[in-house]
């Protein structure tokens, strides 16, 4: 059987396309597009900027930078399929995390290098990539075909690392230019490269930061240690009193809203094992952790978590410092599943640390970010049709997987759309986005293309059936 | 009754001469001369040649620059009083603790200002101002009767905020040429102004890093959140678990070694109470905190502790960072008392961390620095001739009480040379040493430069009675 995709499937195929593909994507990764920091805020609109570059030239009807309270969004649109044919909507993000040589880099994070096959550099997975994958699938039809067989539009937001704080209300206000049947968002992974996977649940978040005040200023521990409650130890204690020795988390209510995970879904999740000897292979840490009622799949991917993501307090430099320090602080995340919420998570952690502070010392606690969790059925035609193009497109059937990360516009998206969103990863698990040495393999990125130019066609087979 | 030392007084107490001593003050508190760091080596080496130049000045018959493993030893001379009339060696240090304005300074740590009778600099009151005391009172007696009393030799070393890591093996390797009768001191404090305090006791210290281990890299905590031991919360909970509820140190043998408080030492620390609104003025904590078996003024000077000096791990700047830290660490020193010695106190602790790591991070003990604590008896001549060059020279009787912070080298000095060790401490208790805005008095240098010159008089008269 023939079809329109076979000719953009060619073309992507093409060494001269996929070597420009990956050139392009070169550009786009050397921009350090960090929007957590104020100080790159030129460079996150510069990647902004490439970006609707690169759609212009491919030949996208509307291409515009649209301003939100903090970095743009990119929105690009074809509807050249006509009124008639179905719209996907697809999401992805050109900012990414804080990276720096002296993390323990082997090479420059913003200037990317093949070794092995993988593309280093931070972004490279995630989502720069990945979000590049569905451009360049729509280049292969428009310049071939001339048209692709479902409109097409692009949300590229500049603000996923930091939560996405001016998203939601984006959307509220653009909900006819977003219009869409379905959204697609490749910003997530599959466990090897034979087994492609649909994520149909994400984690959501509740990111605080706790700080521990004592002594107006730094003492001499020598005067004044054993009279004065060190800030730094009051934390510890805080800290330490937030988890069972079960390791679960002894916060009350906590748990409340958890949706149980069904005898199904125990057994969907276990075929996407997660042995204790692949952990320990993929993160070297020495053995498994966690509640030990549910396997390491679920813990990391179903169950809601409480991780300490930095800790501080004075004197970290070389050699010693004899200090009581002032303060103490600490950064805190719970990784949230259906049907908690942020808004009640942070009440629960809030007033739990709040009741454990002594009078000893003044406690802060504040939230950061936050995200709703997802959890989206995967019979719906549009999952179904996802499936069709990895069988049709990579070559393997895909496994519904939850994801344990969060992207927490997919539940926006779903709620305030009301489209299904296939998360449709081409990352692996061990590509070490958020960390140093992030890669991304070139055959994922160029298998990604084809298959996300089969999906298209899947998506208008779906709509004519319908 | 008139003596030599009433010369030397008017000399010192002179305006031109009390500004000179201010201004060549301020030259010496302009070097940063942090021992710890090793970006600043040539600055420490510039204080010793600072130091040296203006001892040759003042007609100090023999003054060196010394070199040790480390950081040098600036030694100095007088000898005129000849071989019959005893001989004070001064000890001092002239190496200071990091400071930077962004640690809450209010002007810059090494540009000195006087504000409301205050010298406002690193190192004003730890130890450069105290130590230049005694050599401008040997310069007051060079300057006007052409002698002093006594000989003088002058002890000043570079590495006394590191613990004073090549000190002892050059007092061993030096005995004859620091040969003396008794050893002054003056790198400690006196409650107020009105009460003077003679040192008798100090505490000793283990200063030790512990660092934990987890993952190979910084891990996305939505990908493995929930399945590996994160390592700040390892080492959240090693470090909860070295202390008991009651605020004494869980580690088995710690106190084993430590000389019980006596009825008639505890009454005489009674003495010089420290209050809970004493120590919150101080100090702006909202509570006083410690093992409540003891007095304010015993848990900070007679008990041993155990405090957090730093604690570091994953992400500490702004914004959120959703990782697993690859490692967490702290610092942690503990003060010691007679007679618990380092080595042991190092073994303990470290045997009690290594029981407490758990299988799931590989966790790290290292000894950063030691000293040993000294009790010294208080009825000593050399201590009583003390007590009367307070009351001549300064005009009130000093109480002998124990200094809650470190100077290593005094047991070491008490030990080796097997002279009393006379710590006449200039400074005052909210002096701020090893804090920002670091302060010293005004009328402390000048009033204790007219104390230092009456007891050199006063041990001379002790061993012309003896």
């Amino acid at each position: 059987m023939s079809s329109v995709s076979d000719g953009a499937r060619r073309y992507a195929r093409a060494q001269a396309n996929a070597e420009r593909f990956l050139g392009e994507l070169f550009e786009f990764l050397r921009i350090p597009s960090l929007s957590g920091d104020p100080a790159h805020a030129a460079d996150v609109r510069r990647a902004a900027e490439w970006l609707a570059g690169n759609m212009r030239r491919l030949g996208l009807e509307r291409v515009e930078i649209m301003e939100t309270a903090g970095h743009p969004v990119v929105y690009g649109e074809w509807l050249g399929a006509g009124p008639d044919r179905p719209t996907v909507l697809v999401y992805g993000h050109y900012d990414v995390v804080p990276a720096a040589l002296e993390d323990g880099w082997d090479t420059p994070p913003f200037e990317p290098v093949i070794k092995n096959g993988r593309i280093y550099a931070r972004g490279a997975t995630d989502d720069k990539g990945q979000l590049f994958i569905h451009i360049k699938a729509l280049e292969s039809y428009l310049k071939t075909a001339e048209a692709a067989p479902v409109n097409v539009k692009f949300l590229i937001e500049g603000e996923e690392e930091v939560s996405s704080p001016n998203l939601k209300p984006f959307i509220e206000a653009h909900l006819d230019l977003l219009k869409a049947d379905v959204c697609v968002i490749s910003d997530s992974s599959m466990p090897s490269m034979d087994k492609p996977a649909i994520t149909h649940s994400l984690r959501g978040m509740c990111y605080i930061e706790v700080e521990v005040h004592g002594p107006k200023e730094d003492l001499h521990s020598g005067f004044f240690g054993g009279a004065v409650h060190n800030p730094a130890l009051a934390l510890v204690e805080i800290l330490g009193a937030l988890y069972n020795p079960d390791h679960t988390i002894a916060v009350p209510g906590f748990y409340d809203d958890v949706v149980p995970l069904t005898p199904a879904e125990r057994e969907m999740i276990a075929r996407n094992e997660l042995s204790e000897a692949q952990l320990k292979r993929i993160t070297g840490v020495p053995a498994a952790w966690g509640d030990a009622s549910y396997t390491l799949r679920e813990r990391v991917s179903a169950r809601p978590t409480l991780d300490i993501n930095g800790l501080w307090s004075g004197w970290s430099g070389p050699g010693p410092k004899t200090i009581i320090p002032a303060k103490a602080g600490a950064k805190l995340s719970s990784r949230l599943v259906a049907n908690q919420t942020p808004e009640k998570i942070f009440k629960l952690l809030k007033a739990r640390i709040e009741a454990l502070a002594p009078p000893t010392v003044r406690v802060e606690v504040r939230l950061l970010t936050s995200g709703y969790p997802a959890l989206i059925p995967f019979d719906l035609p549009e999952m179904q049709a996802a499936v069709r193009a990895y069988e049709r497109g990579w070559g393997a059937t895909p496994t519904f997987v939850r994801g344990g990360g969060s992207i927490p516009i997919v539940a926006d998206i779903y709620a305030l759309m009301r489209i299904p969103v296939v998360m449709m990863g081409y990352g692996l698990d061990d590509d070490g986005l958020h960390a140093p040495n992030e890669s991304y393999s070139v055959e994922m990125f160029q298998r990604g293309i084809e298959t996300a130019i089969v999906y298209l066609e899947e998506l208008a087979r779906l709509e004519r059936q319908a």
